[in-house]
């Protein structure tokens, strides 16, 4: 199959590269930087410069293409996906944009385009996860954590951002919608901290994010659902003292004849110091906790940056998740027609099989636990 | 007698109202609310406008007084204390400038003058204890706690600064300098954590800070000195947190097309919120540990606002210190001419009994505890 990869950032990097292996690769950055990134690997990918922000030229840009990956900034997401469907391309996204990509249904389903949106790690596997055994059991609760973390912890955010440093603050600021006795309640972002331990990472703290997305729409009957994000502890304390504090607002200050939000000002002075370095080596750690008829499903995954590629874990537990949808597509596993976030793909036990075993295949393991409730 | 007061901020003006119960005072400031609120009062002080950066006419302005009280910024304090013994006027200082006050002696002892400086409470009350133990017995170790704390403990900081916010930052930045085994060290600014209980105001965290001045200088022989801040717990880690990130860093970043400096973003920022409201209740909490010869020598002070007046507990504990020492000029209990910080004027009993009389007949009670060390 021809695909085209939209965006080649750090996981869209991964994503290419990866599906080099299988398929025809084209990646597209306006980004010199990223491109040659993916040249200095030797993949068997094309590489082009693109703006891809000139969506009116997609029909064009995309025409070679059987499948499309989208994996641009949160900010250009929305726009981008809407342009691939309109090109009439089936479509794998995981640009993590704040809208709601259900919106796009009747779009989809015009255009005869099967668009797999969310399709990374968390959102992502998270509801793949949930999709399936929604099929299999009547869910009382779904609780998911998440967190991508370095393994370095340089005070004092002991923090680094596997993915855009800027959407990780608007993370933070954006209110969490959990399921709560079956209605949406909206929660403070950074709210509910809790310790949670793992084995791998040891004690690290939870706190509510806005992660459950198309689930508030696609499970509304799951009585209880909510995503949390993880970090070291004492991280998430920093940035509400620094939200108290006021050095989130958005009101400009004059200072030094000029005006200045602090949201800014602060958010100039965190990417900095939040930016992954080249090799800097990180860990994505997640728990999807499923219960219901007495039991209690857990699926976990620890997985770590890859010393030999330096691919970040994030690149790899994003990157290959989205390219297990890209096969279910090129393999004719999945064909139907519309937006489908990945909890509508779980359903389907064949397709759910296939992304745990490629994930497996390219050591990204996720490993299962059930356990029958003690009375 | 006739005493000038310069500078009628929150301390200088409780310094100003209380001396004229007894003395023909005279409260001079730039800033005119300032002087209203001493109007405000009813109480028996004349104000004037000046400005007193123009030290070149201290001169004219002092001639008709017989002492001077320095209660300016920390920014100007020293070159204000120069100018008065410059002009041949007895002094007592509350500045708390940076520069050493012990440079100007050569000055003070040629104009016959008697300059009592850094004479509040902290430093101030703690040099004049130990300097009164000094003459009792070996001293092996000096310690010093204090804090000026809001009783609302309004996150994230928990505090309000009861004297300049702009000095409460420099305080946090500047290194501290302690003296450990006979030799002056330098501590990180914030550095050495930890939790003191206080029967009035529970468990407060303590961190050094540069407090000790002219004790480094004068009483060099004591093997053991410190001093340190008193915040609510957390406080502190807040600053450290913001400091290892950046937010005091004093190089300018370019942004918005403007050159700004993280210390004056984050200056700007903090000041607003640690400004202490009129009407918002306070309190000083201190404690002087000394120890030599198998004993312990400890002395106490907890200091409430004074709703009544208005006063609050840091204006009170360091303006009534200070005009305990123009009492003592005043009643010609102390007239040795030259600098003298507080250690040695409590060097004479009688001083150090008259201070802390003073200050009792104005309720700030010192409570003194001794205990010999059990074996």
């Amino acid at each position: 199959m021809k695909v085209a990869v939209l965006g080649a950032g750090m996981v869209g990097r991964a994503i290419a590269i990866d599906l080099s292996n299988e398929h025809e690769v084209a990646a597209f950055d306006l980004n010199a930087t990223n491109l040659e990134e993916i040249k200095k690997t030797g993949a068997n990918v094309s590489v082009a410069s693109a703006d891809l922000s000139r969506v009116e030229e997609y029909g064009n840009l995309l025409a070679p293409f059987d499948i499309v990956v989208t994996a641009v900034p949160g900010f250009m997401g929305y726009k981008t996906l809407e342009a691939v469907i309109q090109a009439g391309k089936d479509v794998v996204d995981i640009s993590f944009f704040p809208e709601n990509a259900l919106e796009l249904e009747t779009l989809a389903f015009r255009k005869e385009v099967t668009a797999i949106t969310d399709c990374g790690v968390s959102p992502g596997m998270s509801n793949l996860i949930l999709g399936r055994y929604n099929e299999e059991m009547k869910i009382d609760s779904f609780e998911c954590y998440v967190g991508g973390l370095p393994v370095e912890r340089k005070p004092p955010f002991q923090y680094k951002a596997s993915f855009s440093p800027l959407d990780v603050i608007q993370e933070y600021l954006r209110p969490a919608r959990q399921i709560e006795e079956g209605t949406i309640v909206t929660r403070p972002a950074m709210s509910e901290k809790e310790i949670v331990w793992f084995e791998e990472a040891g004690e690290l703290e939870a706190f509510n994010t806005d992660g459950l997305r198309s689930l508030l729409f696609t499970l509304p009957h799951i009585p209880r659902m909510k995503e949390k994000t993880l970090r070291y502890p004492g991280h998430i304390d920093i940035i509400i003292a620094m939200q108290q504090a006021g050095f989130f607002d958005t009101a400009p200050l004059r200072i030094n004849e000029a005006d200045i939000s602090p949201l800014d000002f602060t958010t100039r002075l965190l990417v900095d110091q939040w930016k992954l370095g080249p090799g800097e080596e990180e860990f994505t750690v997640m728990k999807v906790i499923i219960k219901g008829e007495g039991k209690t499903i857990e699926y976990h995954l620890f997985d770590r940056y890859d010393n030999a590629t330096q691919t970040t874990s994030m690149a790899r537990t994003t990157g290959y998740t989205c390219n297990a949808a890209v096969n279910l597509i090129a393999n004719k596993l999945f064909n139907e027609k519309g937006i489908f976030p990945p909890e509508l793909i779980g359903k389907n036990e064949n397709c759910f099989e296939f992304v745990l075993e490629y994930l497996r295949s390219r050591n990204v393991i996720w490993r299962k636990n059930e356990t029958a409730k003690t009375k």
